[in-house]
């Protein structure tokens, strides 16, 4: 066929390369999003139904009429000077320590404070030491800037892990609760990291979306309150890049989060975001400050505290009952997933995944939390979005894709 | 003095390399952002009292009362639904074709949109054929992903110029009302430029966030209803990359932009926006939905642009008489800014900045919007801020700057 005109060339300028770099399986986890007829375990998704949409309309009204054309600005880079107060605020009273505005760069949701620190930190190749299996959204977020990855060794005694953090830009850590295993790291290994991260020279990146998420007692000093009690005067100026975030006490679309660090630091990340977004939206920050300082925001987390905990109960009587021949975890005390480790190798949860869709039902295989993919023996099951009774479905429709993924392999072997 | 401890190391890994290429001027001019006592002739900001804030409390009640925890999830990547079908329509009625909601990507800004094309297409070494002098904030975006640069030749008839074409990654272009020159591209070269992009097979970035701001007349079709025209059925394939923003019509604060694009380019820049902050607002982009729906935006850019023009004519009035011994200009018909040019080489844009400063008065010196940062013989003088009375008064400031300049020239000369 002629090509007419020469207005439809063959192929346009191909895409970066980074971008043919991912896991296949996170494209097609990504996928299903959309479909309602599948009992979706797989999001890292707050309750919907438990949003405070009345709270937001009136903190919204109060918001404008507080500070009008000053909300519909750009407004500073580093965000609403108010809402910048308040955090360090916040920080400073679980901290031991002053920290002030000038510690406090807010984002576009906790997300932004990964994608700025990739921009700011990483050149290609440069090695960052993280926490195993760790956040999808950290690795997604770095891939652009193409580092390399070695596994945080939380005792502290593998071979060559001295070495590892001194060549490392930072150290990425989620000491609460983690994404994607719930694991609460222990007071006693973080301060022991911090030590080595002190002794190495680099920074460390503590990521904390899921702090408000304490279901059964508290988690305990953040690796940057332990920094901060042993300095407990002057500018701050230790190694913890701090990210938190309002999206798991409030709502994930306000889009606010913040980064906590060293005032170089967050003029570092500042530059990185004015030429990312120039600033994020001083409406949302505006209505966030309303929820914090008019004190919803620490009424409303036992509210969801008690409906998540319930769900996470309903997800492990279900999965006792379900799937504890094939799968062992432990029950996680706070956050948003349970981890689902095979017992038998024979479980690959990336070729479970289809069966899983099969059966209308869907988790995260283990292996888009691996740079490698190749961890492919657990899945992240979520336990936040749905009612238990919705949950309690999802594990049965687990229970029969299991049934038939093994039943589908002994066909192929017979 | 001992290090007590080991623990403040010397010195933590250095920040990513790009972050030392840019022009030192750029940082100096982004730091007298808050001084009051300085008559800032320098940014691109909208005029604050014009702010709808009344409007805008009225559709965020609305926009929550329809959508209710919708508004305020994570979100779909590429933004709201409904107001991407909005944005589909919009486009639609002003290129002559029909374009979907599968051709529209919303993000936080016009600016995130040129982040992500930096993420999405460049390489570190890529070329980019840019219009010159250009944007300070692409050059800005594009920085981290270190690409090269080639002017965009309006003309055409410049040596190489098809070369430089069939090599880049893409072209950028600011037709209408260009920041920083305020030049109104001609529909002749409109349609050469395409012409050529199309022979060279490479995308072409058409970024107009000034659209509405047309102050003599009508500004005439974008590049992509051109194409578009050409092309009146069927999906979309074209190389056309269109950026357009709420920022200019109604207010920045609600960071609600948008990239029009074939469907592909679309998908890709929503992977990299994924990884970039999940998702921008839901909130905002349900209140620019209100905005529009109800023609509220219509109904008020003539407001806005017969504030401007009247500020445009006071900067022009007073140039006239203060500036126009050394400085010459085109009125320019629409935009936000007037592009100075020196009359004499001995005239510095970026020593006079400094002279501005003491007479406190703020303007943009031309290199940076120069990748190379050379251009040193104009300044981007803003009218859209203030009001005529301030504007005058900062342009007499000027004077006596320009003044001030030449005299400790003469006297080191001396």
């Amino acid at each position: 066929m002629a090509i007419s005109g020469g207005q439809k060339p063959a192929q346009r300028p191909a895409r970066a390369q980074w971008l043919d770099s991912g896991n296949s399986i996170t494209q097609q986890f990504m996928a299903i999003g959309g479909r309602a007829d599948i009992v979706s375990l797989a999001g890292g998704l707050p309750a919907a139904e438990l949003y405070p949409v009345e709270a937001i309309a009136r903190a919204s009204e109060r918001a404008l009429a507080r500070w009008g054309s000053v909300a519909l600005e750009y407004g500073s880079v580093e965000g609403l000077p108010a809402l910048r107060a308040a955090i360090a605020e916040r920080i400073s009273a679980s901290a031991g320590r002053r920290f002030g505005p000038e510690n406090v760069l807010l984002t576009t949701g906790a997300m932004q404070g990964l994608d700025l620190l990739g921009k700011a930190l990483i050149d290609p190749g440069d090695l960052i030491v993280n926490q195993f299996p760790t956040y999808l959204g950290a690795l997604d977020a770095w891939r652009p800037r193409q580092p390399r990855y070695e596994r945080l060794d939380w005792s502290g005694e593998g071979p060559g892990f001295e070495a590892g953090l001194r060549q490392a830009k930072f150290v990425y850590a989620v000491p609460n609760y983690s994404n994607p295993t719930g694991v609460l790291v222990s007071q006693a290994r973080r301060a022991a990291l911090l030590d080595k991260v002190l002794e190495a020279g680099t920074w460390l990146v503590e990521d904390d979306p899921y702090l408000p998420l304490q279901l059964d007692g508290a988690a305990g000093p953040s690796i940057l309150a332990l920094h901060g009690e042993r300095h407990p005067t002057g500018a701050y100026d230790g190694p913890v890049i701090y990210l938190g975030t309002l999206s798991k006490s409030l709502v994930p679309g306000l889009r606010v989060g913040w980064v906590v660090a060293e005032a170089g630091m967050i003029a570092t990340l500042a530059l990185a975001k004015q030429s990312t977004d120039i600033s994020s939206s001083m409406f949302t920050q505006a209505v966030a400050l309303e929820l914090i300082e008019s004190g919803f925001e620490a009424e409303h987390i036992p509210r969801i505290v008690a409906a998540y905990r319930e769900r996470r109960d309903a997800l492990c009587a279900a999965a006792a009952q379900h799937l504890s021949e094939w799968f062992s975890w432990e029950v996680p005390p706070g956050g948003m997933f349970v981890w689902m480790r095979a017992k038998s190798a024979e479980i690959d949860t990336n070729a479970l995944y289809a069966c899983a869709l099969e059966e209308k039902v869907a988790f995260v295989p283990s292996s888009v939390f691996d740079p490698d993919g190749r961890l492919t023996d657990a899945m992240r099951v979520n336990f936040t979005r749905s009612s238990p009774e919705v949950i309690t479905e999802g594990v049965r429709r687990l229970e029969r894709a299991v049934q038939r993924y093994l039943a589908s392999k002994a066909g192929r072997a017979a």
